[in-house]
């Protein structure tokens, strides 16, 4: 919807058809957990705006209940189950994430649910609002695991993560860092990491199996058409959102955008990103300019009472990518010290001893979620880890510690390099 | 503490000594407020340091209640009241800020304070303690003055704010954001704008005056020996934080440091410049090297409920200085419209219609205070406006709109610079 939006404001006269599976346009999904927790009222209001919107407001033709099932680039034509095949002059597809769900064996009376679209969420909510469940088994430690898992301890759902790896939001942190996480988390839940799911998916006692086990690019439509693919099998645009077909375009979560840090296209499908990269196809397709700058691999997840936030390289993602990285791990405080409610802040920043800054990651019960924006900007930026050090922070005792965690990381950081040179 | 610190850490053979004629040493002066308000037990807590860490632990000898009353650079000489001369190799200044008071007759009988040491503070909150303060005159209504309202008033004090100016935090904000935070005040103080606190000051009913009129740098000490001074007074110094005068450096309140945005030296007497500062003038004393980039002038205060935050420079700033400075303002969410506790951010982007940012002014509930660093840090990088668009911010429903509020309020610049241009 991003993109059909942006293309009606480049062309006011442009036709623009948008088709859409599900019953549901420009939802939220960051949002189903949230709704199973019972903290937003009605599925609807996920909804950035209601349907009759985009059609009375902007003038687009939204289709819902459309699924796309081909294209054929060479007669511009899009296949669909709804009635003939629809033309077009230029195709954006926005075909998001999907699910990498591993088979789990359970009782046929036994409710599995995968939390990805709407009307998922909404049966999975109906089901714990009747009182139908009492125990629950999460497959995932990954963020919407841990954000799902947060959802129904919250209604009281006795619930056991599951997690195939040893630890817990495997993709996002290092294992130091997570080791804080997973300390949290195991006051919660009943966490069990290095775990086959399968035996725990038959207990009798497990009422529902939510599948959480990471999203890979629904990219199956555009690849089938020739279109080149990369990192996960997204696929590969370029910084106007183009395909390698002609005259398409891609953006949200099925395609790999480029990340700065990296210096190659990377899969982090993610809300902002899927939102910019759609502005971008949208206003491009209709005949306008625009560029999407990249990414820096920024995220950030509740986990019950920790803010977890991420940006950059992970320690083990900069060795992979072939950066001769090092990292400073510091706990810090989120106010200063004398001022009530100050809670510790662990930060780690990922560097070259060279005093190359590569990312952060942040975990705390104040104050992490959005101070990753700092470090979030400063690699944006191509700041050194020296120039970290010399940011001019905000500093207030409710609010920050007169040399902010960040500062204070950096300072680690630029012990580490000495120490190192 | 941080000059001798630093000193001490680059030379472990230097003899360090530190006169102070207070009583206090390391003293968190920002933290003076909430000592008063009741949410710091003792005013002991304020203090980073004991004397007895940097005396024994560090080895500083540490005189505290010594005032030192001239300098003699030609003999190298530190005259004070508590015995003969003192010799010195390297003279680091750091003498501070001073109160700039107004003069308010007032009944003998009648306790005036100012906000500015322990012990001030200490004096005032024993009269507060005692309940001997139901109705107190704040003047001045910047950001001391109204943390000391607030903080008064949640000790039940009926609290009167006289501002001589015709709008809270003169000096912090554009008058269109602080109207935002004066309507925010009404609601809890008596706030008389554009007002002379003389009359206000001789009324019987008022149990004490509190005076906080705003800051001036206590450079007399080296102004009298000739010390070059700049904006305010304060003490001018380059990069390694030296003065004019040979063997001597300044840091802290009493100096004017780079403005990276100014291109020129600003007094913007606050805690983290001056402990940087601090830092390098006593590394760079000791034989060592280092540098300060300079500041942006950031700065954050809590306002009873709200968060107020700024860096850069405000469009009345930027237009005396000479830029051709317009305002973007936009009201974005600090969660997902749908998360609970979603609350309104007022944002003000200043910037040249040609895309050069040139500062920002934050105010909301929560959400305001760290996410003023994004563009602090932007603007010590100097990304432009587009770049401060482009960039990768976190997004979580609990913590921010899948368009962070800077991304929106960079948006909206964007748009007045197409419709300038």
């Amino acid at each position: 919807m991003s993109a059909a939006s942006a293309a009606r404001r480049t062309d006011p006269g442009l036709e623009v058809v948008v088709l859409e599976a599900t019953g549901y346009a420009a939802a939220g999904l960051c949002g189903l957990p949230y709704h199973l927790a019972g903290l937003v009222g009605a599925a609807e209001d996920l909804v950035a705006y209601p349907p009759s919107f985009f059609r009375e407001r902007r003038g687009i033709d939204l289709r819902l209940g459309t699924e796309v099932v081909g294209v054929d680039t060479d007669r511009r034509l899009v296949l669909h189950r709804e009635g003939p095949p629809l033309g077009y002059t230029a195709l954006v597809v926005a075909t998001g994430g999907r699910p990498t769900t591993i088979p789990l064996p359970r009782p046929a009376d036994r409710p599995g649910f995968v939390v990805r679209t709407v009307e998922d969420l909404v049966d999975l909510r109906a089901l714990v609002d009747a009182g139908g469940v009492r125990r629950a088994l999460v497959v995932g430690a990954g963020y919407i695991g841990l954000e799902t898992a947060e959802a129904l301890a919250g209604r009281g759902v006795a619930v056991t993560v599951a997690e195939r790896l040893d630890r817990v939001l495997p993709t996002t942190l290092d294992p130091e860092v997570a080791a804080v996480v997973e300390e949290h988390v195991r006051t919660h839940v009943d966490l069990r990491l290095g775990t086959d799911a399968v035996p725990l998916a038959a207990d009798e006692g497990v009422d529902v199996v939510v599948t959480c086990t990471g999203v890979g690019p629904a990219a199956d439509l555009l690849a089938g058409a020739g279109a080149r693919t990369g990192p996960g099998g997204a696929l590969l645009v370029d910084d106007r959102m183009r395909t390698s077909l002609p005259g398409v375009w891609a953006a949200g979560d099925c395609i790999a955008p480029y990340h700065r840090v990296l210096g190659a296209p990377a899969f982090v499908p993610l809300g902002p990103t899927a939102n910019k990269t759609g502005r971008v196809a949208g206003t491009v397709a209709a005949g306008g300019d625009a560029r999407f700058a990249g990414i820096v691999g920024t995220a950030v997840v509740k986990v019950f009472d920790l803010e977890v936030a991420r940006t950059g390289l992970t320690l083990a993602e900069a060795r992979a990518a072939g950066f001769a990285a090092v990292a400073a791990d510091v706990v810090s405080r989120s106010r200063a010290k004398y001022y009530p409610g100050v809670s510790p802040v662990h930060v780690r920043v990922v560097h070259e001893p060279g005093g190359r800054l590569l990312g952060a990651q942040l975990v705390g019960r104040e104050g992490a979620a959005k101070r990753v924006d700092v470090v979030a900007t400063a690699l944006h930026a191509g700041l050194s880890v020296d120039d970290l050090a010399d940011l001019d922070l905000s500093y207030a005792p409710p609010y920050a510690p007169v040399y902010d965690p960040v500062l204070v990381a950096a300072q680690a950081a630029q012990r580490v390099t000495a120490s190192a040179g």
